[in-house]
């Protein structure tokens, strides 16, 4: 099953979205309210996409012509909570390598993870924006699990319980304000933007055996100006399955149904896939050439980010973002 | 005008409370909605304080009873931001020298401020959870502002005008784990317990002379287990106000409407008004004395936070919470 959000309230409309994209449902609650009270919508919601894929139900969205409008919503409009671990070694080392850092020695069995802002995330056709292009611009490419309430010490295996959705986003990042952030300990509060999120989550069985251990076994293809980035996979090489990051974050304190648990910036070591973020091409040509030459984002880029199942179908459909300047 | 919210549901319903503490008048909105779309209720919602107010509303709930019955849940019983700054120097140098760590040299004119988790916030009386004392559980009395809707790149005048609503809360906080996390520089995921909020949080109005310049000038009583820890004054020694730290969440991202941010553990330059957080308390034995002899909580503790006004009235009502193991 594949769920949206229309963009007309802070909260969105919930849509149910054929498993093709082209067609959606409207529900008449907001995904919040799913979260909240998962068991009783859960089966009414199926009800729904397959009604809608039997194609008998004429009251249907064209969804493909609304996402192109720029009608559709992040599939969670905002969320009370935005936990982003950093799963993936290879990403860990260049960055903390660009800005001659190490990675902690704790990394291997204590996840990195912060708390992030996700009071107002972009949907996947709202433009990335910022007052200037001196802060660094980048996309970090990411898989991230919606989940349900989760208790405070929580196992891995009831975190893996309570994933709903599964959904891959654009986790901005200001490159420049980051080391000075990261000097302070307290974590990012300028260094990030606002996240957007791809068109749908999808619920794990949508994802058949490319979900397993708590990772998405696809790559994660990005795009700047049309020109692919990489396509790092994003079941491969990581440190930690979200479900460990959820165990994670749910150490100290209850989750909230609708928390959003991020896997970090998908980074593979090998460098042929190349990279679902600027930071990591610019530290491998700053090692090899000398210097880094892949700039940040300018005002006037396009981004484009996407992943396809083994038969070349878009899981959540694209996000595609164009730089602009906050007006 | 003093709001408050019934524990019904995830997002609570909506009560106007009298000035003195003593009744409340339920709206049949939830806060978040309030805080959505504040002019259109602002001045339905003074009407209805007004009518409380003149003592012929008959509709009303008992709020002094609601209260000691647990039924009082957090003013915003979930937000989509929150935003902590640490605007007190006194209180930065005694935790920074208790880990043989230094105040950052930024720190005077670059608020240090962390993101944490505020999905699943207590209500006044709710227990103060933790699987383990070994955590080192602390509270911190601390001032915060819900604000409406905050540009990008806001300036502290605009930051001013978008304060909604003034409240106290104890950001609790679990002292041993916070090093580790602190040498990470991701800021605090497992660090911070739920906090708790006062039964009400007020429009800045109602706070009169004690409101300026982006501080409360009034001291923050705290006691455990019935013994004063402290009473500093929230108007005094802070680095920055609530307007400067608003304007600094705001500097790169825009804030939704509802978004919470704080002071920072209320502390004073002066030993002898006490701390709001046992780790001050702790240092200062430790430097005076050799060691620190306050113990950190341990279950079956209580806490309690007030604030009044200059005539003894309490201003927002007491968070009055139990150390409970969670189960």
């Amino acid at each position: 099953m594949k769920l949206a959000s229309l963009k007309d309230s802070p909260d969105g409309s919930l849509l149910v979205v054929s498993s093709d994209l082209s067609r959606a449902m409207r529900i008449g609650v907001t995904m919040q309210l799913a979260m909240d009270r998962w068991d009783w919508f859960e089966p009414k919601l199926r009800a729904a996409a397959a009604s809608l894929e039997s194609g008998e139900d004429r009251l249907v969205i064209d969804f493909a012509a609304a996402l192109a409008n720029g009608e559709i919503g992040a599939p969670l409009p905002r969320a009370y909570e935005w936990l982003d671990g950093s799963a993936y070694l290879s990403h860990v080392e260049r960055v903390r390598r660009a800005r001659n850092d190490k990675v902690p020695e704790s990394y291997k069995t204590d996840p990195l993870m912060y708390q992030g802002g996700a009071g107002r995330m972009s949907g996947p056709r709202d433009p990335l924006r910022a007052v200037t292009e001196d802060w660094g611009i980048d996309l970090e490419g990411e898989v991230a699990a919606i989940v349900g309430d989760v208790k405070m010490g929580a196992a891995p295996a009831e975190a893996a319980r309570a994933v709903r959705l599964v959904t891959i986003l654009n986790d901005v990042s200001f490159r420049r304000l980051i080391p000075a952030e990261l000097a302070k300990g307290f974590g990012f509060v300028n260094g990030k933007g606002a996240n957007a999120l791809a068109p749908v989550a999808v619920t794990p069985d949508e994802l058949g055996d490319a979900w397993r251990d708590g990772r998405l076994h696809l790559p994660l293809v990005c795009h700047v100006n049309g020109k692919e980035l990489g396509h790092p996979n994003a079941g491969t090489d990581a440190s930690f399955g979200l479900f460990e990051l959820i165990a994670h974050a749910a150490k100290t304190r209850e989750l909230a149904a609708g928390t959003l648990v991020g896997t970090g910036t998908i980074s593979n070591h090998d460098r042929n896939v190349g990279y679902a973020c600027l930071m990591e091409a610019r530290l491998v040509e700053q090692v090899e050439q000398g210097e880094a030459k892949t700039p940040f984002l300018k005002f006037g880029d396009t981004v484009k980010i996407e992943m396809r199942d083994a038969k070349g179908a878009s899981v959540f459909g694209a996000i595609e973002q164009r730089v602009e300047k906050y007006q």
